[in-house]
């Protein structure tokens, strides 16, 4: 089976200027692993039309699946849809059924739907709509791009409704070790041999400092092979040990 | 004057298996927003030469600056170094100075100096150095390419040694006005005519939702010019007063 790959693209000038601090990479991630989609590339984008074609562009033919957040409200700048129609070279225009259940919405909550809050029903021609249960507004697929929303709570909930349209490859697995006290110089010639005795496995390496005592290293080996994945987990258990320290399976 | 630009490439398996959250890009943009050097792009890669290669090359040639984070430590997935060696073509091999600094610095600490240790001297030809006062181990400046540590505490430092090194641009200054209780869709088309009559100043708005009546839009309007920005504060608090919200300044 070959495994399917994924790319995330983040749009919008506030998490380039330091504003803003992202989560959806990361919820985007740990809502793909489990399904054996791992996430490749990601790239930040600022609101400008023609770096989200060009990104949207370069990913949409490199990985199966790209997940895109941001850009989909109704101010003037939102320009995500109108760059992905664009980037697809297709039209854009009001989704009917889309803005039928908008108009719906907004009169059952005795708001005004104002032409700004009718730009989100603007759906790139040939695309499916993507749900979304917080605010209504939906997301949509347009091939193997999703479009969803900037609001991480929003983002999250429109996953759900795209889950089921994927597929799926080889569940990675995984083993978190940690070691309190380690020290990345100490270990790393032991774990370097490991890493080139399992070269299907993935194994990292990661150093946490949280002040004076406690530091440690954690690491983290991954594999679509449990058989495998057992064995090094000894491997890592041994070396930890090896160096004085007992080691904490850790949930990842 | 030239507005010099910068992009951000994070490196590292760990930030697009979802184990760790970003927090560089944020710390690097509010860095260098002060000295006028807007981040225009960020990309996030995996622990593969070849995709760090293509990134490294992608970014160096379109922006001012490009700043790297992660990869340098001790173990066997730290290859930043030698990628970017690969990306200028050129070779790498220990540094004498900071081969000595940091052998002295593990006599001090009476730690072992390993082999794996004395990688993290290995610089790529040509290169500066970049100082890290808090574990030793350096970064290094390669042209326009600066290589920082992953950990956000090292890499806030090694901007301490970057920032003389850099050309800085018009300094952006900012407003930010926040609206309780306002949303998007009422604001959006006066919102839209405002940015429109000022494509000078770039104005974004921010809604949130913190919980039952904790919502509401902040807007954020940048330029280089202080009073084009003035005269963008004052319509935009016109606006929220004409919707009903006594806007409230904001430090960003």
């Amino acid at each position: 089976m070959t495994q399917p790959t994924a790319a995330v693209l983040l749009i919008g000038d506030e998490l380039l200027s330091g504003r803003t601090r992202d989560i959806n990479l990361q919820q985007i991630a740990q809502y793909l692993e489990p399904i054996g989609i791992p996430v490749r590339e990601c790239r930040t984008v600022p609101d400008i039309e023609e770096e989200i074609v060009a990104a949207v562009n370069a990913l949409r033919a490199k990985y199966t699946y790209v997940f895109t957040t941001g850009g989909i409200g109704p101010t003037h700048d939102d320009i995500t849809a109108d760059a992905i129609a664009a980037a697809f070279g297709t039209g854009i225009s009001e989704h009917p059924e889309v803005l039928a259940e908008m108009a719906e919405r907004y009169k059952a909550m005795n708001t005004d739907f104002t032409p700004a809050r009718r730009r989100m029903a603007r759906i790139p021609h040939g695309a499916k709509i993507v749900k979304n249960p917080v605010s209504g507004a939906p997301g949509f697929q347009m091939e193997n791009v999703f479009t969803m929303a900037g609001v991480p709570q929003i983002a999250r909930a429109m996953l759900e409704d795209i889950g089921p349209r994927l597929e799926g490859g080889a569940r990675v697995h995984k083993v978190q070790l940690r070691g309190p006290g380690l020290r990345e110089g100490d270990l790393a010639e032991p774990l370097g041999a490991i890493a080139k005795a399992y070269p299907d496995v993935s194994i990292g390496s990661y150093p946490w400092y949280l002040g004076t005592g406690d530091n440690g290293v954690a690491l983290v080996a991954r594999s679509t092979d449990t058989v495998r994945l057992e064995t090094v987990r000894g491997e890592l258990e041994a070396l930890m040990r090896g160096l004085g320290v007992e080691p904490i399976p850790d949930p990842l």
